[in-house]
């Protein structure tokens, strides 16, 4: 066996840690959305990275270990909510992004769900991932608060979750043929109840 | 082998053939729950239910085959919404059922979603049952038309998907704790925001 050659102790951006990480990934990704969890395999990731086999197994582990590290390096981005001026805009627009994401074929997000229902591994990035994505989110409803469309006290979470998980429940887990109303009439169903008060914090000890 | 004696071709409710299937689907189920989609094998079903394994291939074929029947099975009870006497009653009625049904341990509501990203059989079963159960739901909002609590022409499963799917979303996407209070939340905001119009149909032409 080769010994190994490629684990440099500090990972530089732009190193050869981090350029092999980007080859491996990009293969966990493509096999992904080719063959899907079941055809996800070391092997196959290492030939299609052009990386040794003892190398991803001694930095992955296993295909948990692959999938975990897509997740983790989904939430390096500098991915931030659209701006668009206005509650029902920003949230309409991110719905949009959603749906694109979970539309195209094939879909990574839609495989990475899937996956995480076989990964101890996986199930705890794609966690990380979406309390990542809603934490950035939250800048929607700030924004919203600032500009005196919000009351100060919304719970930005609670909003952003009724807003979004229509269009989740819809494409994921029913499996329901995408409907191209579906991400404004969410975003309006969210910023309509919002307006009457539905993510209202009742009372200072109530924000937990 | 031992020939086939079970095929009853009418399948009497109550019949041999009926008993059969009550057996080895409930033998599904908690096989299912204690080893989930992993551990469920033709063999196990077959000895847990006493029923011989040739039995189980010819009328279940396959996992996919059996997962789908459970499915199928679960949406032919006598099942109805709560009628509370208001929606927004109604929908936390609901909304505290599906949760209960998804954070028991060993939930197999649970173990059906996860199995059925594995098998397009239990998939499709999968989906007739959701458009069961939201069908059966449309009750609700019905009843709620008639007690002139919401307009005629409201979007009775748009209003549904509203208020059930951030359930759905926390507990088996997000996979986050469970949350005592998002039962009556998530159904206070779709109550809310259908008192603001958010599913009322605009038009005759926009019902499709």
């Amino acid at each position: 066996m080769t010994p190994p050659t490629d684990d440099t102790p500090e990972r530089r951006p732009g190193g050869r840690t981090a350029r092999i990480r980007a080859q491996v990934l990009e293969a966990v990704r493509a096999e992904l959305g080719e063959h899907g969890y079941e055809g996800l395999t070391m092997e196959a990731v290492a030939a299609r990275a052009g990386v040794h086999r003892a190398t991803v197994y001694r930095r992955w582990q296993d295909v948990g270990g692959l999938l975990a590290d897509v997740l983790d390096a989904a939430g390096e981005d500098d991915w931030g909510p659209p701006d668009t001026g206005s509650l029902l805009g920003d949230l309409t627009a991110l719905n949009e992004e959603i749906q694109g994401s979970l539309v195209v074929r094939p879909s990574i997000p839609q495989a990475l769900m899937a996956a995480s229902f076989r990964s101890p591994r996986a199930a705890e990035a794609q966690q990380r991932l979406w309390e990542d994505r809603y934490t950035r989110c939250e800048a929607v409803v700030e924004r919203a608060v600032e500009r005196g469309e919000l009351p100060p006290r919304t719970d930005a979470r609670r909003l952003l979750i009724a807003a979004t998980a229509p269009l989740y429940h819809h494409l994921v887990l029913l499996r329901a043929a995408p409907d191209p109303r579906l991400a404004a009439q969410a975003a309006t169903t969210a910023a309509l109840a919002a307006a009457a008060g539905a993510f209202a914090h009742p009372s200072p000890d109530d924000q937990g």
